[in-house]
């Protein structure tokens, strides 16, 4: 932990729990969906449909993030974005989220302030508040955070719906949190845009209900890697699901970066994790939305494959390896 | 922390995030309000009159809980009430509740069992199911709750609409969980009911729609002592309040711990937290509900008082301590 102060400056303890909570949620805009902000014993929010979705992550420092690799705000902004996404994969509009902070007293009242900037920051994105939360003092900093959307009437997309002769598509960003991670984990601070891609995932949020429009018959958020999360939809809806890297983009600046790492691009692309793209399966080419990349295909059977083989890890760039 | 296995046992790290999490939610049955249960990327609740109510309470061990005063059973228990009475404080009934759970590695993955044993079994007294949630690594234990609750058709009852000439009541224990703790402080394990009220407080969720149902003008959940909690009431309603003590009822059981404790029992129950009474108030007396009981009056002004005068703590019971 090295969350305390560096001087003599207020720390949480100082602050108190109602001094932290108000620091959480006061004086700041909510939507008009937020029919009771904070401030009670509960929240309440508008639930257009009579249906709630519902998704809670936790981030821990030192498992989830590095303080000395991201800072409080991108902590912050991380911590919303990995819910939001969860609630987009089902192809609902994120309404509320609430959050419980779990932090040691010593730790400097600056640095949970600029947390909760980038939990409003991330949260505005979607156009929402921070409804409710709890601020409790722990040995190390715990983030956890509730998110709650909207289906608008539509059915959600599960992981289980996926159908033989279903086309596979994605959309967002895949491998650049991995390179980011790499280049942080060799003591590197650029390209800052993977650097940036690790600290904060841009999951692309509208992506989810615009594929829910679009008949979209599973869908997933690629928390885990692409590959072990097309594991969740193959296992749910009982079909194997073929991934054609032709079809899967390697952008220029994840090539440049493995090549002065001496890894291999494609599969941070396959495999890397907390980008927090979305994958779904739609029932026909002509089906797959504008912004969604078509990668592969689906069929009878029950596994992940890579141009029709089990995917073995790295292979033409391993040597280069240090 | 003493989480961890006493011998070779297994360990959360050995059973893995998914092992976890499916030991959390996996084949407990759930209510038919729970449209799409866990195992996906979100749940989805009924929320059938288009609100949802939500709030979020942490706990953490050594803040909230210790290993050696509680069971694991009593902690996943506590972790639900606290919240599920919160949402009972709005006047509305739990729908669900999603559990963000951090622990060490090395923690004994029999001690989760019987946590998640106590959060569904909390849960089960409202008929509801735990639909979500994340389990992670972290340096102590951390329970994060989000419950989430059905208005019916009812407006929120806040803390802000008490009226000069309402009349408060409470319903449930008051002071049973500080005298609990009181006991437990002193190295004793007896009385069982009051040592029982600290580890799990027992709030009465459906007095809280009842209150509602009434014609509550504002209602709290007792979760830091009657006064301090009363104390929000008259900020935000712009109230004063006074508690009459010959209207409190002082139980027998508290009167015999505290004489052998040497303290005041009175003061346990105006000022003892964590028992999650609900204390609300009411237009006229004919409108408090069974079940509750009167206990003062709300006038004009901005204060809490005990019989007409700032209460000062133990007073005769005081020359008795230890």
């Amino acid at each position: 932990m090295r969350t305390g102060p560096p001087d003599g400056s207020e720390t949480v303890a100082e602050l108190g729990e109602f001094g932290l909570i108000r620091r959480l949620t006061e004086g700041k805009p909510q939507p008009a969906t937020t029919l009771l902000g904070p401030g009670d014993d509960a929240a309440v929010i508008q639930a257009s449909d009579g249906r709630v979705v519902a998704s809670t992550d936790v981030l821990v420092e030192g498992v989830h993030f590095r303080l000395d690799w991201s800072t409080p705000e991108h902590v912050g902004r991380k911590a919303v974005a990995v819910n939001l996404a969860d609630i987009a994969a089902m192809g609902a509009v994120p309404t509320a989220v609430l959050v419980g902070l779990a932090c040691p007293a010593s730790t400097a009242a600056a640095l949970i302030d600029e947390l909760v900037g980038g939990l409003w920051q991330e949260a505005a994105r979607v156009r929402i508040g921070v409804v409710g939360g709890d601020v409790v003092s722990s040995e190390n900093l715990v983030v956890s955070v509730t998110a709650l959307g909207d289906l608008q009437g539509r059915d959600p997309v599960t992981r289980g719906g996926a159908m033989p002769g279903d086309i596979l598509a994605v959309c967002g960003r895949l491998g650049w949190a991995a390179a980011g991670l790499a280049v942080l984990g060799r003591g590197f601070r650029s390209p800052v845009t993977v650097v940036a891609a690790h600290r904060t995932p841009e999951p692309p949020y509208a992506a989810g209900p615009q594929a829910a429009l679009a008949g979209a018959t599973a869908m997933i958020d690629v928390s885990d890697g692409l590959l072990a999360d097309l594991r969740h939809i193959a296992t749910a809806s009982n079909v194997a699901i073929d991934v054609q890297t032709e079809l899967v983009e390697v952008p220029q600046r994840l090539v440049d970066v493995s090549t002065a790492l001496g890894a291999d691009p494609r599969h941070w692309v396959l495999t890397g994790g907390e980008d927090h793209a979305l994958a779904a399966t739609f029932p026909d080419p002509h089906a797959v939305p504008e912004g969604w990349t078509t990668i592969g295909t689906v069929t009878r059977g029950n596994a992940v494959t890579v141009d029709g083989a089990k995917y073995e890890g790295p292979a033409g760039w391993q040597h280069w390896r240090a």
